[in-house]
């Protein structure tokens, strides 16, 4: 992987949730205390998980402002609320969405990367990795209500689901924009994006950064239903009601038969994968890029 | 490979035959007598071979009532038969169509699988491994006529050709719907469904052990031409001509090109695929779950 | 790889640019002079290079009469100018494309496998095997302005390329149709179309060694683009810019873990790929049937 600052780039609304992220780390980390009951309702400093133990499908909220930043914090707290599901056995079914108007995530916390100790970096790659891991591999029905645009790492959340539900608004967009900003989608994001919309297509949407309109993302297959902004959440738990009605051991085989080469290929090499990571990121160079690029960030909010 | 009953499902007349099927097996066992003539039929008591030495093609009518099911007895025969035309060096090409009404084939037959002994089920699984390694690997140009429905193992045998036409028949559908049935397709199912409509689409086809209408299965991939269903022999027929017109040499040497790899997985793999198969299959569970699905199809044709 | 005479085919206009090509080897072998200035062009007997040094844009046009075949001195030429492009810094871009009438490449040139020595033949080999490396590994922008008929090789190194941008000129047409002339393509050719198309299409396409029409090939992502014939080059220019603005270093290292798997399984197999070649080739039935290819071919000339 490999970063580089961009700064030829002159991104709009868009273009700032198609970047890098950032989000204020004053909030101190917190599990979020999850608890089946019949319709239980948990919450984390910036997640909120419903479960509805009658349907046993939960609903993840990602309510981390201002665009659900994927922070090494808020990948710890999704990691453990989706970990404590997955134990559940009468949690059969996964909806995730977005709390925050008009982003699904906008991917990787830059600031968990800049100034930070090669330890930090480390720490905060490997949660990266995890939440692939336990999305990708779940053993539940996982439906992503991508109610907003979903750049780079939000994409790369989407894309580990078992469907993909888009709002069709022509504001949004959704892709691995990753070389746009001078990084490599690490290979592990590239396998995922092949297995979704093949080889030729991902090929040019990484080379060039590519982010899809909803319409766009429809066409190529990197999502597989659109409706309207305000249907995507009840979409997805319609949708997942005919996905109930399959055997779960069954699903679950299949599903693991068709993920498993990929996944043993990242649980094969998750040291060397955080090794090539600290590596680069800690770069001098890589790291006056990045503070460059805050600064930026921080001229375009005030 | 794991199975398990799905008493929720009610199928429907469609549903019938989306399921593993069952038949007679009261016929005694007999090997087609197939004789390379100028223009020869030969006569098995489930399929029947019509060998045209002046144009090289051959046409094998499954005629195992009620709806082809692939019992040990019928792949024997048709395996046989496959062979013989396979080493009959003027026979270049082979239509493979139904002789039954509304259905191609309704795929495995589960009566191979229900109070039978290990040995049993083992004989038989090789029989399925049998019939996929050598109609996948024929060096005969192979054209699957599918003229009615065609689940799960039905929907393998059509994949294993280098092309199929089906019947432009809304009530017909194809499609590996195991998973449905509790059932999950083995990893060569799998990877032979991958080489045809891609990863994405088998992943999501598995999992929900979708069946597709002709229209949908054309959109896909899954088949590559629909036609009005009395013309899907002779259009099959007319098919033939073009691939005809290839030098054999080339193209089966390109045709072994890109099915080796498929291939040499489940030749290198196939005791174990077998004692996988008969591990499961003689679990008391799912023995107890095989018989009250038998029931409930003998209640429904009452 | 296998060669056979194919003498039933009876191709018209189109045909013969669908087959391998030969051309006189009259001219001295002669390295292009390639020399980055401002603005400077550099020519070959067969290549003229321009290099745009403000665009950091270079244009190999291919003028090798009368159908750019890939001969041996062609290939080599090619080669040479690609690798001095390569070592410039300066040189982020390159569009290749004819200056011949109706035809970007007609393929490998017959009369470097015809009456040569094996030493002849292998070292004819690996300039393709070369050329095939250095445009699918090159750290360039590579864009193929496909402003004619592009048939085997021809197809093959457009496809080389990032993007395609083809004539819209139904008269045109492009595939790797090897089988069609007996022959099969090498297992690289084979890995660089699925790469592009995918398994099926591209299964289907080298079996039947079918040749598309422009508009079949947008379809199946043959190619990327079509614009009308006298827009080919202009487009790419434009299409350049866009490719432009992504930083190099990114998409470089994006591009090549796309495409490392598949160099490298030819890297490492480049003496076998040799040896299978000149064994086939020198064949006395094959040399007989290449001898009867070119005489029908000057005949048609006549």
């Amino acid at each position: 992987m490999a970063l580089r600052a961009c700064l030829r780039t002159k991104p709009g609304l868009t273009g700032l949730l198609s970047q890098l992220s950032c989000s204020g780390h004053a909030a101190a980390r917190r599990a979020p205390a999850l608890v089946a009951q019949r319709s239980s309702s948990s919450t984390s400093q910036k997640i909120k998980v419903d479960f509805d133990q009658s349907s046993g499908v939960a609903v993840m909220h990602m309510q981390s402002p201002p665009v659900n930043s994927l922070s090494l914090e808020f990948l710890t707290d999704v990691c453990i609320a989706l970990e404590k599901l997955e134990m559940d056995k009468s949690c059969r079914g996964l909806v995730i969405t977005s709390s925050q108007p008009k982003v699904f995530s906008a991917g990787l916390d830059i600031l968990d990367m800049y100034g930070k100790s090669p330890e930090h970096c480390a720490e905060f790659w490997k949660a990266v990795q995890e939440m692939w891991l336990k999305f990708y591999g779940s053993n539940m029905i996982t439906i992503a209500a991508v109610n907003g645009s979903s750049p780079a790492g939000g994409c790369l959340l989407s894309m580990t689901c078992d469907y993909r539900i888009m709002a069709d608004n022509p504001r949004y967009s959704i892709g691995l924009n990753e070389t746009k900003l001078g990084i490599v989608a690490p290979f592990w994001f590239k396998d995922t994006m092949v297995n979704t919309v093949g080889h030729r297509t991902t090929e040019m949407a990484l080379q060039l950064g590519l982010l899809y309109s909803p319409a766009e993302a429809l066409k190529i297959g990197l999502v597989d239903q659109l409706v309207h902004e305000d249907q995507v959440l009840t979409t997805a738990t319609e949708t997942m009601t005919k996905w109930l009605a399959i055997p779960d051991h069954a699903r679950q085989l299949t599903k693991s038969m068709m993920r498993k080469p990929t996944i043993d290929k990242l649980a094969a090499n998750r040291e060397a994968d955080v090794n090539n990571f600290v590596k680069f990121i800690t770069k001098d160079s890589i790291q006056k890029s990045l503070g460059m690029y805050l600064e930026m960030l921080k001229r375009r909010k005030a």
